[in-house]
């Protein structure tokens, strides 16, 4: 299906256009906030990513509470066990979501700091945010999920009765499919935060999808289901209804615990594979059609521009991908010798099937280790040994996955997408990441093809 | 390795089944505490663990952040996404670790509230505490580990050096040996949180201790490894030096980003499969010798005392063990009809190669669904559809891990075991739980063999 593309999609290209220059720019305020952070960063992050040292005095990190810091701790008691406490993090950890300065806080992005992460899990703090009218409270006992439309029998669900029903869990990734819209035609961002952070993992718990509809049983004809999110924006996409009955599931569950507000609590439409927008937050509503509803987010937006002038729709898979998360932007090398280059790699079609690295530019690749378990529809974590001899060169990674897709290079991507909207192009950019490492160990985004 | 039982063994079993006892004592403030949270908990958990309502004027409930909550969040702008965020749980999630009233707040613990975990990673804040000298607060800049005794080449390691080694993630269980030390002689404690929250699962990153060792180089004759905490208790054990060659590392992670401060932040030993006290927190020094060091925690504690009177030592493995986590201790079913029983199942020998479960009291067993990945020494979920009639039953779940061994009965365990302890006997005990259910659905603790 291919349509014009229209008004918003220019304007929302030319707002994200905007902002990314004005955070380049040294005198705009965006570029200062960031360039202090990141010279503190580079000072602990000489080959990988050591702990900010913070005294105790100092103001509180998000997410921490601060105890005193004793000279030494084995000559001074700890501080006691609580009788009712959910812990928190280190006052010495720092890293923090951070968010892509758009027009509005209501509709915006924050992004994980892939750059500080460790194994497949994102912690649930850090796990990106993608809302488009702000994070909904909404109390579970009050919270309803209806289903309607070509379906025998409509129902209506408390969360109650929902977790009646037989769950399943699954380890999965979320990637927004704007994920490095900015980078389509020069490299923008300066950290792996902010070029590939709106992509996290988190083991979801909920119900199967299908049992729900077989509950209500599908009308002759149904093709389409509509998920509509309970928050302001009153989210809403269309399913086909294949995919709805084959894998996709209804989470209440994030990481062992409730799922968290922002990510769509007290529950959330899970497709998985499927670009994250799609994935209905605070989920109040399923429609069974024959045909798909043809939303704002499935029409106006979310939609791919062609060299043509045309744009698909329904592009829904995430196709694999792969970014180096150390060393990378902004980091700085503390001399030639030996650095573990780590990274991530996910394919929304399935498993990792293999990451290559390439530390010459792309000239020649080597197999990385996986890192077990290589889940399908997961992040999964590549390892790869590497001596540094002191040059400047330029990393590169590349995932295959059990499709056998390639993640291209950006040229291999353009020669297909185009070029022809403000930025480029702003969906679904899978492309190989460039990490350019100069003489003096700096690391820098660039576009190397 | 045998040594009779001492004084110590028989002052911390008294202290124990002291506070057992008043914690099941009506006039105790522990009973009453414990009774006025289950009372709310089993309005909710009627089949299972819907969230438990709670107006946003109230309290704040431990780790969450309190937002108005509009009569239609679809009708009211969300509130907006922060430039720089650590997320937090919603306000209406109450389940938090809960302290066993030990006489000092730190020496003691805090255990895992299993009834409401779903899937298999355990919350990072949820994760069970076990700490003799309080939580040591330790800055990671200041932080050193020493490697020495045994080896060609002493060492000493910052935490950076640490980072710039080769790394490994792996999802695996912690369990305290002293798990379910109450439940020797009789039904103790009303909930699983109590009866089995000593075990969680995280996915911890680090460095293979094998790493570490070779670079100092182990001299002829290394036996064993003294492994000592920086906290105030100095926690020190003896491990094999088989064991830390095989499997063993140094995590500086924990559920993708830094390990928390209870869990031993900086550095923790985990020594997978065996008893959570060896696996050291705040790790500062490793010593290799010919034999081991025969610390406190390896005579005085840490032992299982024997029928004859004498004690076997170095019994690290964890065996092989499962629980229903719902329906369990506390639950009220909400009537004859459909139920999922869930629960988790682990084995520090490998992986989970079977769960089986019963509803009539030992009588017959079903083969339970096991939850993908089924990863070795990692929580593994077991789910199991029942359908309640309504009449009065027990019920059961039993483990089997891949090396065939099958968990036991307590009677099979006592056999062996014996209970000439006050309590009967302290650690490892792995024995099948048994939850009764009433004919009003009220489930409690009982021993059933």
């Amino acid at each position: 299906m291919t349509r014009p593309v229209d008004d918003l999609d220019l304007r929302l290209a030319r707002e994200v256009r905007d902002l990314a220059v004005k955070q380049r720019d040294p005198a705009s305020p965006y570029f200062r906030g960031d360039r202090r952070r990141f010279m503190l960063q580079s000072v602990a992050a000489a080959g990988a990513l050591a702990a900010l040292p913070r005294p105790a005095s100092a103001q509180a990190p998000l997410g921490a509470t601060v105890h005193d810091v004793p000279p030494d701790a084995s000559k001074t008691p700890g501080y006691p066990l609580a009788d009712e406490s959910y812990g928190t993090r280190s006052q010495f950890e720092t890293e923090v979501r951070r968010r892509f300065k758009t027009a509005t806080p209501l509709s915006s992005w924050t992004m994980t700091p892939l750059e500080a992460g460790v194994g497949i899990v994102t912690p649930s703090g850090l796990h990106f945010e993608r809302s488009h009218g702000g994070t909904a409270v909404i109390d579970p006992a009050k919270h309803s999920l209806y289903v309607h439309g070509m379906v025998d029998e409509p129902r209506k669900y408390s969360m109650k009765d929902l977790r009646r029903f037989p769950s399943i869990s699954r380890m999965m990734f979320v990637e927004c499919s704007g994920n490095g819209l900015t980078e389509w035609s020069k490299p923008t961002m300066r950290t792996v935060q902010f070029t590939h952070g709106l992509t996290s993992t988190s083991e979801w718990t909920g119900v199967p999808l299908s049992t729900i509809l077989n509950e209500s049983g599908l009308a002759h004809g149904a093709k389409w289901l509509l998920a509509e999110g309970g928050d302001a924006a009153a989210m809403t996409r269309s399913i086909p209804i294949d995919k709805a009955m084959k894998d996709c599931f209804l989470a209440y569950g994030q990481n062992g615990e409730a799922i968290r507000p922002e990510q769509g609590y007290p529950l959330r439409l899970m497709v998985p594979g499927c670009e994250g927008n799609i994935n209905i937050k605070w989920l109040r509503r399923l429609e069974v059609s024959d045909a798909p509803f043809m939303t704002r987010e499935e029409t106006s937006k979310y939609t791919d521009l062609l060299p043509d002038g045309k744009a698909v729709q329904f592009s829904l898979v995430m196709e694999a991908k792969s970014v180096i998360t150390s060393p990378s932007g902004e980091m700085t090398l503390d001399g030639p010798g030996f650095y573990e280059i780590t990274g991530l790699a996910w394919s929304g079609r399935g498993a990792v099937r293999r990451v290559d690295v390439s530390t010459d530019g792309g000239r020649t690749w080597r197999r990385a280790a996986l890192q077990s378990p290589v889940l399908p529809i997961c992040h999964t974590r590549f390892r790869f040994a590497w001596k540094w001899d002191g040059d400047e060169t330029v990393l590169q990674s590349r995932c295959v996955d059990e499709t056998g897709y390639v993640q291209p290079t950006l040229g291999q991507l353009i020669a297909v997408r185009g070029l022809n909207g403000p930025l480029g192009s702003i969906y679904h950019l899978n492309a190989i990441q460039s990490w350019h490492v100069a003489r003096d160990g700096k690391v820098t985004n660039v576009h190397h093809y």
